[in-house]
């Protein structure tokens, strides 16, 4: 990557760039390439592969795990000026488990070769600890969304992803299919559209091809509650 | 704790000794309990609480999370001369869920006081990077668990369980309640119960008050291999 373009959006967007000297800098640069995925693409698949660090610059990624007959749990999402540090297994060797990355919209992303991220940690020793915080703050995350899957019933946990999806987007009207809405709650299609129907029959939503309307947002954060 | 005692046990069963000054040896000797925790009582509760690193001496400690309704599922298991971090959130700012803690055996420890061990992290980055890499290590082991939960049926799950409980005991016979069963793979105990009963019927195990004896391990072992 251009060394000045670069250096600009580092020290502009990247905190850790501070603590960094002027050859580590040189040498993230050299080693760095600006990517594009286009939605829906793989970025990173399992912990055998070392991606690098990949540092969202436009767009957002989501991390998942991945059961044997395809089933996926999202883990989360990163997007702008994030750093996603699991992709690089090369860096955290005592991350066992497998990750897969996926741009969830069109996404313009730095990856930063793993190699050398994990050259400059050995050395550098807020490198190292940016990169471990980064995997704890995630593993907080991951806990969230376990507790979620495991401790709380199916008709709570569809009524709270909805219920951000409206925040998140500001809009009543959540274009997702059922099966989307299944791998984002780590459940079954069935059993997302049997609830979906439930939630229908009882007025709280709408559902159209490709699409749900909340009808009764009062009604789905009762429910959303518990 | 009596500064000899704690010098000899540490410089012996705690690698990061050798990269502590005098003073920060002296400081966490003077601020270490030894306790003792009888089989089954709590420990630590919750990330409020910043209980301080726990070292094991002897016993086993287990680590829990727990839902509203008093579900358990066990996130992993710490013997001899293993370090608890989860415990001490003071030291792990990112950590925000709620860790449980239980003596499983009988067990002595020291706790390392959180607030000592916050301090000498901040400014020595071996320590720092020990605590962040023993949470990222643990993250491995809690990602397994809830893969195994999450993804695998429960038949594959119990006769996994029943394996692991005979490899570390040598032992054919598990003596464990249902409920313990029940608590320790992430399920119901009615569930566990007809699960049992089913192995009972296919003569893969016996089952008696308070415990399992397995009748034919290679048939449990291909249950676990799925």
């Amino acid at each position: 990557m251009d060394t000045g373009a670069c250096t600009a959006f580092f020290s502009e967007n990247f905190p850790l760039w501070a603590k960094l000297s002027q050859t580590e800098r040189g040498l993230i640069c050299k080693m760095t390439s600006e990517e594009f995925f286009s939605k829906g693409s793989n970025i990173h698949s399992g912990s055998n592969e070392c991606t690098g660090a990949i540092f969202i610059k436009k767009g957002c990624l989501r991390a998942y795990i991945l059961s044997e007959d395809g089933r996926e749990i999202t883990l989360y999402r990163l997007y702008k000026n994030d750093i996603c540090m699991l992709s690089a297994s090369c860096v955290l060797k005592s991350i066992t488990f497998d990750v897969f990355v996926d741009a969830e919209e069109d996404s313009e992303v730095y990856i930063i070769n793993g190699k050398t991220f994990a050259d400059i940690a050995e050395k550098n020793s807020y490198v190292k600890i940016f990169a471990l915080e980064t995997a704890v703050k995630r593993f907080s995350s991951v806990m969230w969304i376990m507790q979620q899957i495991l401790f709380m019933s199916l008709d709570r946990r569809i009524a709270l992803f909805l219920c951000e999806e409206m925040e998140k987007t500001g809009n009543r009207t959540i274009k997702l299919t059922h099966a989307e809405i299944a791998r984002y709650t780590g459940s079954a299609r069935e059993a997302v559209s049997r609830m979906l129907k439930y939630f229908e029959e009882e007025k709280t939503v709408e559902l159209f091809r490709g699409g749900i309307t909340v009808s009764d947002p009062e009604s789905l954060k009762l429910y959303a509650e518990g």
